[in-house]
């Protein structure tokens, strides 16, 4: 199907010692999406292609002979689930994707049933899968195997792409995508995301949400970001860094309450203690954190609250029946997202134009 | 689709006050069944109708060309089998039902996989659920919980039919749906289900499919209903007082063997000893509750045997090849009788009258 | 579909007086392969049709359209994965395969989800799958499990075929189809698997690959077999005694490396310590049994190294961008060989035959 094949164009080691910004390119086949495994892999232009698609795909899933059109598109492609971590909403996400495009999905998600009792290497278990299906979608917890497979498989007889469901604790590509989406959405009649005001709350140390959502804003110039929340829970010096290097607008502060008339977007996370070593987060007051139905008033009116859920008390149940809430559109955007990258990977969104343009003509 | 949305007019707090039979017409859209939650809310006619779409799926399902009419009828849709509670046997019913009527399953079953170790709410999960898909069915340990979700979801921008299958101790309607099509099925050449004699027997203190099936049955007129077992295993004083209530004949008996040559149905049922609280079960002999080879001699030569299945020791092997027996049939009636249910939900149960119609004409 | 039905004629007590070849026979329907539960039910004009036919589905599987030919020969069949024991590759690859052929795949993989908690018997809950499903495809650590209930279904209202996907620790029929597979396609061009030289090295008491591979072998004249490994590990006296009675060349020893340069396939094996009873294994010094980068140079030009897999450090990684090793194509044909024996099963081989003459014609 594609002619080049950047990744077998260099060894493992070399391809260790590049920047995320530098791989990127490694990660494309005839210069469209391949392997989806970083945030920083997506330039501006990708970005406003993936979201056209992703509204027209939308779109044509409203109807009966819509939702068949797209079911044909890639009806001759099964995929392969990998989940290695505990996921229902991204596992389910993906799933539904594949169902929405065709795809035939498998799935493993419990380790125990697997080879690796028996002791066969990570690598050997996924290779196995790409014997037998067309694209590999996994969430690992080791940091970096994701990409360690593309580039194995792109080295093999049978390289097939692989899409990064979340990997260690600094990437989950589709999340940000998903989040830029709904964005891009919100603001679609407020001329896009540039020049907006958007506030992330709560743990941005250990989410890779925001983590990787900071830096993919950049692409966005005169965006202005506010990291919200505790001391403790503050954004990791790293991304400072890169925001200071980007020359971009950015405020730290702790108090919640006095940021909330100002913005654009607020974008709620949830404290994450399953990564807590010692119950730290558990100390804290988080409670001035949370978003309740009184900070409603506060809100613009044209504002919108995110998340990328699951949540706890960060967003109070009465919030949701607002219509500034799109936290639950949110969650529908990223099946949406993620079938629009899958027609991407295996090159058949022209057919998405075709048709999209046949329907509005 | 639906114009009414009987749920989205009630409180929650309102609703809750209502008795079963009050709930029913709340699952209606239209009139038509579209959230299946309860025993009660189906009427003499529904049940007339169900059972007459039930045996066309039936028919159409003998040839190449029926199956492939009933996987294009629902093919746009995808269902969640979210099962909280460990089941086997509704679980792969419901799964082979979408799979006959087209729909795409997805199912998450054990809780440790999902969202809820991040601290979810339940309706959080659910609502996740519903996001991605065009139906939830779901088994759940706390009862009244389907209902709580259908209410949910009727008041949230994705409203999506819920299908109960086992909820608490009380409600499993669509096992009590297919118990009726398997004795109006049996006696489809005798009259039907009014008029006969009817013995449950085992434990009906504790079994859910006892009494949903008891209450149901009244609406059948002439129907005796006998309930024989250990006096500890007695069926409940409140299904008692139902029955009372609407007038209805039946015996409370402890001896076995008598009622066996009088009754033209007789329904076993597994001492579930997963509810003991203190072993209580096994201190009882159940052995006199057990249906055996030479039982057969008893029964009358046109009555039928069935079980909800999984069977311990309350009906022997040997019984199984006797043309009374039909549990095994019972079991499959369960696809079909879901399968009915779906087409029903999704008002596509028009389709499959036009096609008998065309291929008995 | 199929008029006969030999296990309907025959005793569960008088089937089991049988030996493997005796009882091949009996899974057969109107002389083709209706069960497939044992390595010896195939005879030599069996294994070659399914062979034919394996390479006839992997070329229709090149095109998109030939794949959509492929998806429709089964698509109005269910099939049941029923996995007690833990398997990636076998369950994956059975998976894809219907996938492939178009039938929709269920499974129940794990037996706490079961109603075996319940006190069902293992012969109830198969019976359940063949109320709902039209194929059973079942691993399971009792041996003859598989023709237990094979017979059982045969011997009821609703016989269906049992695919047998590991039973016990003698049974891997669909393996033994596999590696045959991958020698015949290996050797096409060098006048087949008769008279070639094959090397079993490992562990050869306990991987029930093996046993069964060395009996089928017997089906080609002039093979000569070498069984390589420790003493404690060396091939079972059953299998010894089948092969002398045979009359085929075999050779027992313990030296690896003056093998190598003979042998025209070696098949390397993993030591399944998952069987040690007191870690016998591991005070063994078994690396004198690894294939490694330096043995390269001592195999024939036209040599090929299969392996089951998983494997441990029986072969370097280094080892696999070799020509020679033919392990990662094995698993896919794995694939192949059982879609094709799902189209044998259900009669519908024939369109292949035909699909494929238009292609080439």
């Amino acid at each position: 199907m594609y002619r080049d094949n950047p990744l077998k164009k260099i060894s493992w080691r070399g391809f260790q010692k590049l920047t995320p910004k530098e791989k990127g390119p490694y990660f494309l086949r005839d210069r469209r999406p391949y392997h989806v495994l970083t945030a920083q892999q997506f330039d501006r232009s990708m970005l406003e292609r993936i979201c056209d698609l992703t509204t027209k795909i939308r779109m044509i899933g409203k109807t009966k002979g819509g939702i068949h059109f797209l079911q044909d598109l890639l009806s001759e492609k099964r995929a392969m689930l990998y989940f290695v971590q505990p996921s229902t909403r991204t596992f389910l996400s993906f799933y539904a994707a594949c169902q929405m495009v065709g795809i035939e999905p498998a799935e493993v998600r419990d380790t125990t049933t697997s080879s690796e009792v028996k002791g066969e290497s990570p690598e050997d278990t996924v290779r196995t899968f790409s014997s037998y299906f067309d694209m590999i979608i996994m969430r690992h917890p080791v940091g970096g195997f994701a990409e360690r497979i593309a580039w194995l498989l792109s080295n093999s007889n049978r390289p097939v792409p692989v899409l990064n469901a979340g990997s260690g604790k600094d990437q989950h590509p589709t999340q940000a995508l998903l989040d830029i989406y709904t964005l891009q959405r919100s603001f679609e009649n407020r001329g896009g995301i540039e020049g907006k005001k958007i506030a992330f709350v709560g743990d941005l140390a250990r989410g890779r949400t925001v983590r990787s959502l900071a830096t993919v804003l950049l692409l966005y110039p005169g965006v202005k970001q506010y990291f919200v929340g505790p001391k403790e829970l503050q954004i990791g010096e790293d991304i400072v860094g890169v925001l200071e290097k980007a020359g971009t607008e950015f405020e730290i502060c702790e108090d919640f309450e006095p940021v909330i008339p100002e913005i654009d977007a607020i974008y709620m996370t949830r404290i994450q203690d399953e990564w807590d070593t010692s119950h730290e987060s558990r100390l804290m007051d988080t409670s001035r954190y949370h978003f309740t139905a009184r900070h409603l008033k506060m809100l613009k009116a044209d504002a919108v609250i995110l998340h990328p859920l699951p949540r706890r008390k960060e967003i109070a149940v009465e919030v949701d029946s607002d219509p500034r809430a799109v936290y639950w559109r949110q969650v529908r955007n990223g099946m949406w997202v993620r079938a629009a990258l899958m027609l991407t990977v295996f090159d058949r969104d022209g057919e998405i134009d075709r048709y999209h343009e046949d329907l509005v003509s």
